[in-house]
């Protein structure tokens, strides 16, 4: 044990925190050392969720009360300018912090403050977080302090589109993306309650989502010129899952066959990307409770378009599992530690 | 009584024939006469739908035992080719056809081949049958022995996109689909059993669906050159609904603002199809068990691009609705007669 | 027009408002002229419940601003509590009251105090409120002015047992019951989002549900001795619904055979309650979104016991389909008037 | 892996199957050497259940076609009847088996026979079968070649009812169980399709289930006299969990506060069985997807009667898992080997 790493997890009342705190307890090298919930300070943490009792988590407590000269590494799974806060004042305490929410993962102070209304209060940090799409930022990752991880609709979208970049004509990529509630967090809500969610399907921040300027923001880094995607998110009644069906029109001279090639190739090694086979439709059934992300491959009925189908669980790969991979790649340790979640299906 | 219509549903076993005697069961005009249904023929129609048991429907029999003399008008609620063949020995019986396969939809006997890997049996029926999307055909039925209702994707898509033609770069069509389960009929197939529909989604005849070419002849026909979408269909977990979010790029010198007006202009006397006013996102629970259709419509973030999000109830505007929208307009009738279906929520 | 009864609805925002609105809305002798909604005064009805836009009804505003001259009669869809103060000061200003809350159902005001933890304001009314289940209060509810509708497990709950008094040991009754969640209302309530409902059941309000000293006032009504009954109902992922199963051991020299026959002559003549022929088990399903109640009547393998299992739908039968069935029955009108929902399925 | 037990599961293509499979996948002593599925043997193990594709696992074959001499251990998850002739031809093979079907947890020949409509054509294996409520069979299970696992209605409803042995009266106990739907097995049956199973609730097996004999027996093996339940399970929409609500009366003279110690007491150490704090009420989904069971106790409000309500994964503790707990019984192995299962929430 005693060379377990401890670790914080900040807002562990939420489902990505409760989804680090399911991960961790099979990792092997990582000690939950503290949870933090500061609305539910001094609740046990079974009794916020109690499907976890039994087995001996901290007492939830406020982050300022933690004991910071026992942590490692943090987890911070708060909701979006609660981490900017937080993070700017655990930083200095700890070694490595873990960020899941959405406030460094924009690096463009200008476009941060254009998305979310108001400039960044921590422009260093900011400027120094590595964005943690894993399979495309390990050598980043291995010396990184302060980790940005992907929004669950990027790392299903991106994961998708990057092996594209350069096959395909990028001014005309339409993302459409269907995700369960769970991506909404544990809220107070009454749009969210089962009989305005269940049994029914809609769209929601069409054109404006903030998903979208941090999609571009990662496709403009690794291409030579500016994208802007379409990219329309939906919420349909499953707890777990996402899909991205990606649409482009192939490059000039580009063919589907080469394509196709240049995904398997790209993803051959990937202990949890995986290209189906022909014709097969990924589900998101099939990747649910686990880090695994699916990605079909289609050639369209128009002529010389593609489409692209990534599935992904929203908490985890999208989420609290892609969290626990970056720390590995971080810590130099095996990038599947404490990942071999089986999918769990039905 | 005496001057009701008689009718027969054909394939009263099937969710389009239950749904289209829970439509008629109110309708003022029509008489429900004859219920078919060859597997279970001798069966009280309340056993195979209890929910429809009580109300003195006739027992099922099979379709060649129908006495036709009493029959003005016929629904064919029945599987593809089946259809087909029904109709080819009942239409000379009846005064009026109203199917809802997809037997009598394709216009063009090669393309028909194409999509359904033979040839129509019936020639001279095909192309006197009148393609039943209401809104655009009320001409045609008026005179119309044989109406071949629009599939369900066919609806929401073409409700979307028809009023687009002239204003958008028909090269550039995407529609991604969402349906409710209901769609895919009451069979027994281990693939649709809740475990497998349930909590998680997936698309399905990615690039080879058959409502696609349905889609592109349609638009072909309002436009002045060959349409060919990208469709792509999703099985979500929900019994009625069905969204199309479709993307497009505006025609050369087309703005928004008149994008807009052009769909509220067109639809605005329409009983059942409504425009969304700016911002108002249409959502599958909001027409469930009507025969409304919703349309919301968006300013892309791509610029010069347009989303334009339609939704319908899959078994009623997407089937047996719009077959008694048909039948009103055939007759003569207020087109609304038996359609005051108030939408069912939550 | 002129001779239609008007009526408002309070608390017209949650669902047995929305519902409320629905069934009148067909309804060929009410007119709805007033909708409140203290917190949405000034909201569009259709913004509220956009599968009502469309429709021309009355913008919401504050119940104390409603001009009462021009309303015959009062739909109040209030929450516990609200309901006695509100319709303590409308009952002067209208003709007829009828009540979907709990708060005038429960006749003792002692006990009413002991389930509630307060005394009732009003208790002349309370005193002549008639407890409106339908198919046991005709005589009562042809002359009332305040008629308190039950809850929707008293609802099922009753219809079962009730044939059953003079029969069974009153002292044996279970009544497990399954509710939907629209049963909850329209709450905003981190207990009730999706990912806490679907997927997954629990019991609740285990041995003191508020609901249980209101079966046991009725049924002691109807019998000569106290009766007692253990209750627990159950929150199930569905938007409407609801199943009781009751458990109850049969009296001395009570044979199953005269049991079952007492049930069919019960309700042979009813409209709305139907009891299943030997062997058949109802489903939710096949009375959603109708005023219908369907029970199924069993040998227990226990000898000399019994199960009953209604259905219900928990919004209409067990809601405000009862309230307009009682609102027929006080007005002297066919009773199913605007009550022929054919129940949708699926 | 030299010394990992060899263990082949028959009837792979199964839900049950999968569910060994995917809890097998993660056991540090056992290695799956065969996988059996008649239907489909000769398919690639990921085609029949892509959430288990890339993982290695061998290709499906026939039954007869396992080389046995590499097997240690054999799981049988085929149905009812299959594995009473199956497992007479493999038990002679191998060391252990463990049957999850119903066919040799009867032991009594003529109960078998009335419960089946027909004699068992292996009484030897059934009279040596070892019925394996692990909880309650540890000594048996050691020397045990034959396990008959419980069924999921039995786990749940014996859980919740052994401990009250001696504390209830027997003849009144009523177990009212609902059940997700991946219990009724990956079947071809219009029944199950998800318009058949969502959005509503329905009992099935009303008093003729045949769990309740299984429950009876077992009951009555553990106390002094003939024990009858009554017991009716209900299908609900979900896809994986289980409720059993079980009412009984104490017996003379015993208080509600001895008989919930009692329970405490005797569940205090075991591993996968949790009571409840008083007034917690246990969910499904608390215990999803892991081999636990919690139990929640109450006090009725009818006098001297008791409410016990116990939760299970039917897939896991209601199926696979046990059976993994069984095998690490029989062979001696700490009980909890391969079973660290959380639960997966939300």
């Amino acid at each position: 044990m005693a060379d377990k790493l401890k670790t914080a997890i900040l807002g562990a009342s939420g489902y990505t925190g409760a989804e680090a705190v399911r991960i961790l307890s099979g990792h092997p090298r990582v000690e939950i050392e503290a949870l933090t919930a500061n609305r539910h300070a001094g609740s046990d943490f079974g009794d916020i969720y109690p499907h976890l009792a039994h087995a001996g988590y901290p007492t939830l407590q406020k982050w300022d009360d933690v004991n910071w000269d026992g942590i490692d590494v943090v987890f911070a799974c708060l909701p979006h300018g609660a981490s900017e806060e937080t993070i700017s004042a655990v930083a200095p305490c700890v070694s490595k912090v873990i960020d899941l929410s959405a406030d460094f993962r924009i690096k463009d102070a200008a476009l941060y403050e254009k998305t979310y209304g108001r400039a960044h209060t921590a422009p260093k940090l900011l400027s120094d977080a590595v964005y943690g799409l894993t399979e495309y930022a390990r050598d980043d990752l291995k010396g990184a302090d302060l980790v940005a991880c992907p929004g669950c609709y990027p790392t299903a979208s991106l994961l998708a589109l990057l092996p594209a970049l350069g096959l395909i004509d990028t001014d005309t990529i339409v993302i459409d993306a269907k995700s369960g509630v769970s991506g909404a967090g544990r809220k107070e809500s009454a749009a969210l309650i089962y009989p305005e969610t269940a049994e029914g399907a809609h769209a929601y921040g069409v054109a404006n989502h903030r998903h979208a300027p941090e999609i571009d923001q990662i496709l403009t880094r690794h291409t030579d010129k500016d994208v802007r995607v379409s990219f329309t998110p939906h919420l349909i009644p499953m707890n777990r899952g996402m899909i991205a069906t990606v649409y482009a029109k192939l490059g000039e001279g580009v063919d589907f066959k080469g394509f196709r090639e240049t995904y398997e190739a790209k993803y051959a090694n990937e202990p949890f990307v995986h290209v189906e086979a022909a014709g097969v439709v990924p589900h998101t059934r099939h990747v649910r409770a686990s880090n695994q992300c699916r990605i079909g491959i289609f050639e369209d009925r128009r002529p010389g378009h593609v489409i692209i189908i990534s599935v992904i669980d929203n908490l985890t790969k999208g989420s609290s599992g892609q969290a626990v991979q970056n720390l590995n790649v971080m810590m130099g340790w095996e990038e599947t530690l404490g990942l071999d979640l089986v999918p769990v299906f039905p």
